[in-house]
C-alpha cells in the first residue's frame, strides 16, 4: 500500500440514503480494519445508481489503495455493483461455472434456478472469487489497476461478516503484513454502570499504548484494551499488566475476558460442576431460554423451561397455589419463589430460575410500576429472591433483555461461590 | 437547486473511522431529507484531518447543491470543521460577539470562559449563525459559491437534532418549497424468495413514480412502494393501483401492508377469532415464544409454552411416548405431532405449534442433516405436519429464526382459511 493511501469503505444501497437503516456494515468493517492496523480514511454511501456509483469508484481508485464495497450483489435488477465496477474499469464480465454450481447447490433439489441468479455468477475477468458460505452472492477481490484493489461483499451483515472472517481478513493480513499490528482484548462487565466504572479508572483511561476505551450496551459494559506493536506477543505484553490491574480492581464484576456472552459463561460454569438447570418465565416470555439455547452445547446443562404467560399455566403446570396469586399478585416474591420451586421439581434439575414482572407498555400500577421484575434462583444449597425496578421509562424489549441479563448474572455469582 | 444535484451529508470524526460508534446521525438526517422530499445521493465520512476534509469539501461543492456536515465543531484542537471550510473557499474567519455572548451565558456565573471556547465563536464572513439551544457549538448556513450552500451541525445527536428541528428544517423548506414530498408504503412478504418475487414483476420494478424496490432479510422480503407528489393524498393516489396489483398477484404471500411483524399479524388474527395458542419448542429453544411475547397484548391469546430441550422433558411434561422417540428420533414428524398434541392438551388452547429440529453446529447426520426441522400445527379442525430443510450451511441462529418465521407463517395461512 502506498504512503498516505489507505483502505476506503463504500456502502451501496438506496435504503441507506432514504434513512431506512443504520449503516452497521461500515462500523463493523471500520472496526475490523482497526484490528488489522490498516489505515482507513474515508467512507462513502451511494444508492443503486450507475452514474453516481461509477464516479465514486473512479475517485476511490485515485485516492485509495483498497476499496471495500458492501451491497448491490443480489439477483435483482437494482443490484448493479459488479457490472458497474467492470464497466468503470472497462473489463469484461464472464460467467463463472464455479459460482453457478455453488448457487445451484444452495437451492433445493430439482428446484429450477431463477434466471435472475445467473447474474450473480458474472464477475470481471481476472477477479478472484470470495466464497459466500451462506448466501448466493459471492464477492470478488480484483485489482483493475496498479495500487488499487476492489473487494466486494454483500450487504446482508451475517454473510458479509462470515466472508470477512473466512477470506478477506487473511487476504489483507497476507498482502500487508509489514505494518504494525493492532491487537485488542475485551473485558466484559456486569453489575456496574459505565459511568461508575469510568469514574474508578481515570488514570487507566488516559493511557496511550495500550488505550483503554469503554463501550456500553443494554445491561452490559465492555472495556476494550488496544495495543500496537510489531508482534502479537508484544501487544499481549503491553495488555497484560493493564488487564491484571482491572481484574484486581473489579473482581467478579468482570464476567469474561474473551467477549463471551453471560449465557455462555453460565453454561460453562454449570458444565464444570456437572449441574443442570431449568427456567420458568413469565414477563420474559422465552427470552431467557432463548439466550441459553443460543449457545451451542447448552443441551449439556439446560433441560428446558416453561413460559407461564397465563396465571392458569402458573397454577396448573408449575403448581403455584391460586391463593398465593390472589394474595400477592403474579408479580411478587412469593409467586416467583413458587414458580422456581415448581419448575425445579417438575424438571428435576439442580438449579432453577424464575422471572415474573411487568414489561409494559401496559399493566403497570402505582404499587407495581412497569419495569418491576421479581426473580427467584433456587439451588440445592443456595436460594435467593431478587426484586428489580428497571424503570417505567424503559421499552418492553429493554425490560425483557435486562431481566435476562440480571437473572444470568445472579446465577453466575452463585456458581462462583 | 439545480437539476441532478442534491443534498450531500458529510460526517466528520475519527471515531467513525475507527468503528467505535454507529453513524446514527447520517441515518437520521437521511430520513429527514426524505420527509422533506429533498434528493439525497451521497454520504461521506472523514476523520479530523485538514487535507482530506478539504478534498471532500471541494468535491462536494462541485457535485451537490447543499452539503450538511456533522461533527468537528467542538472547542478542542482536533475540531477543525469551521476553519477548514473557510480555508477551502478562501474566506476570512471572524469572531461573532453574538456567539461569545451565547457561550458565556451557558457557563455558570462568574466562570471564566475557557480560551478554547473562543474558537467556537469564529465563523466565515457572511455566514448565518444556526443557534445551538443546548450546547456551546453553533452551526452555520453559508453559501460560499453559486448553487452551493454548506450547513454545519455538531456531532452530538441531541444537539444536532434540536438545531435541525428549530432552524434547518424551516430554512430548507423555505428555500426549496416548490419541491415534491416523498411517501412510502411497505408490503411484507413471506413464503416467497426475493429472486422469485422479482422474477414475477419485471414490469412493476421498472416503474418510475412510484418506484418499487425489494429488500430481503432472513426469511422475509419487503417491497417498498415510493411515490413523489405535491401532497400526501396525491402520493397515495399513485401508490394504490400498484398496491392493488401486487395484492392480487401475491395474495396471501403478503402478510402485512403496514410493516407489522408476522407474530403481530398472527396475534391479531387469533384475537379476532377469540382463540388461544400454546407452543412446544425443542431446537428453537424459546425463540417462538419470545417472538410472540415481544408483541404487547400477546397475553390475550398466548397462554404459554414449554421448551422441551431434553427428551426426558418431552416425555414427562409433553407426554411424548418414549417408544416414539426411540423408533423415529426426537427430530421426526411423529414426535413433533405428539409434542403439539401434548402441549395443546396440557395448556388447553385452541391451537398449538411444535418445533423439533437440528440447529447445529453439531448433531447432524446423513439422514437428518443440520437445518432439518419438523413442525406440527394443531387446531380444532385443521392440523398439518411440515418438514423443512433450511440447509446445513446455515448458522444455528439463522435456523432458529427461520423456523420461527415458518411456524408463524403456516399458522397464519390456517387462520386465513
Amino acid at each position: 500500500m502506498s504512503q498516505n493511501k489507505g483502505v476506503e469503505i463504500l456502502c451501496i444501497g438506496s435504503e441507506l440514503l432514504l434513512g431506512n437503516i443504520l449503516n452497521s456494515n461500515a462500523k463493523w468493517l471500520a472496526e475490523q480494519l482497526s484490528l488489522l492496523g490498516l489505515p482507513h480514511y474515508l467512507q462513502t454511501v451511494v444508492g443503486d445508481n450507475h452514474e453516481r456509483l461509477k464516479n465514486v469508484l473512479s475517485d476511490a481508485s485515485k485516492r485509495s489503495s483498497i476499496l471495500i464495497t458492501t451491497g448491490g450483489l443480489g439477483p435483482t435488477p437494482d443490484d448493479i455493483t459488479t457490472e458497474t465496477i467492470a464497466s468503470t474499469f472497462e473489463a469484461e464480465l464472464i460467467e463463472s461455472s464455479i459460482i453457478i454450481q455453488d448457487i445451484k447447490s444452495k437451492f433445493k433439489d430439482n428446484f429450477k434456478l431463477p434466471k435472475n441468479n445467473f447474474k450473480q455468477a458474472k464477475i470481471p475477468k481476472g477477479a478472484q472469487i470470495v466464497p459466500n458460505p451462506t448466501g448466493t452472492a459471492p464477492g470478488i477481490i480484483w485489482k483493475p489497476k496498479d495500487d488499487f484493489t476492489v473487494i466486494t461483499l454483500p450487504g446482508v451483515p451475517s454473510e458479509m461478516k462470515l466472508m470477512w472472517e473466512k477470506t478477506i481478513k487473511y487476504w489483507l493480513s497476507k498482502s500487508f503484513n509489514s505494518r504494525k499490528i493492532i491487537n485488542s482484548k475485551i473485558l466484559n462487565f456486569s453489575g456496574i454502570s459505565e459511568s461508575k466504572l469510568v469514574e474508578m479508572i481515570p488514570d487507566i483511561l488516559i493511557n496511550k499504548n495500550p488505550t483503554v476505551a469503554p463501550y456500553a450496551s443494554l445491561g452490559e459494559v465492555k472495556l476494550r484494551i488496544t495495543a500496537q506493536a510489531k508482534t502479537i506477543d508484544e501487544t499481549n505484553y503491553l495488555i497484560e499488566p493493564i488487564e491484571d490491574k482491572l481484574k484486581k480492581l473489579f473482581n467478579t464484576n468482570i464476567f469474561s475476558n474473551d467477549n463471551q456472552t453471560l449465557a455462555s459463561v453460565v453454561i460453562n460454569l454449570l458444565r464444570k460442576r456437572n449441574e443442570s438447570i431449568s427456567v420458568a418465565e413469565s414477563c420474559t416470555g422465552g427470552n431467557l431460554a432463548s439466550a441459553i439455547t443460543a449457545i451451542p452445547g447448552s443441551s449439556d446443562v439446560f433441560l428446558g423451561g416453561i413460559v407461564a404467560y397465563n396465571n392458569q399455566i402458573k397454577q396448573n403446570i408449575l403448581g403455584v397455589p391460586s391463593a398465593l396469586i390472589k394474595q400477592y399478585g403474579a408479580v411478587s416474591g412469593p409467586v416467583a419463589k413458587s414458580m422456581a420451586l415448581g419448575i425445579r421439581k417438575t424438571f428435576q434439575t439442580d438449579w432453577s430460575i424464575s422471572i415474573s414482572g411487568i414489561a409494559g407498555p401496559n399493566g403497570g400500577t402505582e404499587n407495581k410500576p412497569i419495569g418491576r421484575v421479581e426473580f427467584f434462583i433456587k439451588g440445592e444449597k443456595y436460594q435467593e429472591s431478587i426484586q428489580e425496578n428497571f424503570g417505567s421509562h424503559r421499552s418492553r424489549s429493554d425490560i425483557q433483555k435486562l431481566s435476562v441479563v440480571r437473572a444470568l448474572d445472579r446465577l453466575r455469582l452463585f456458581l462462583l461461590k
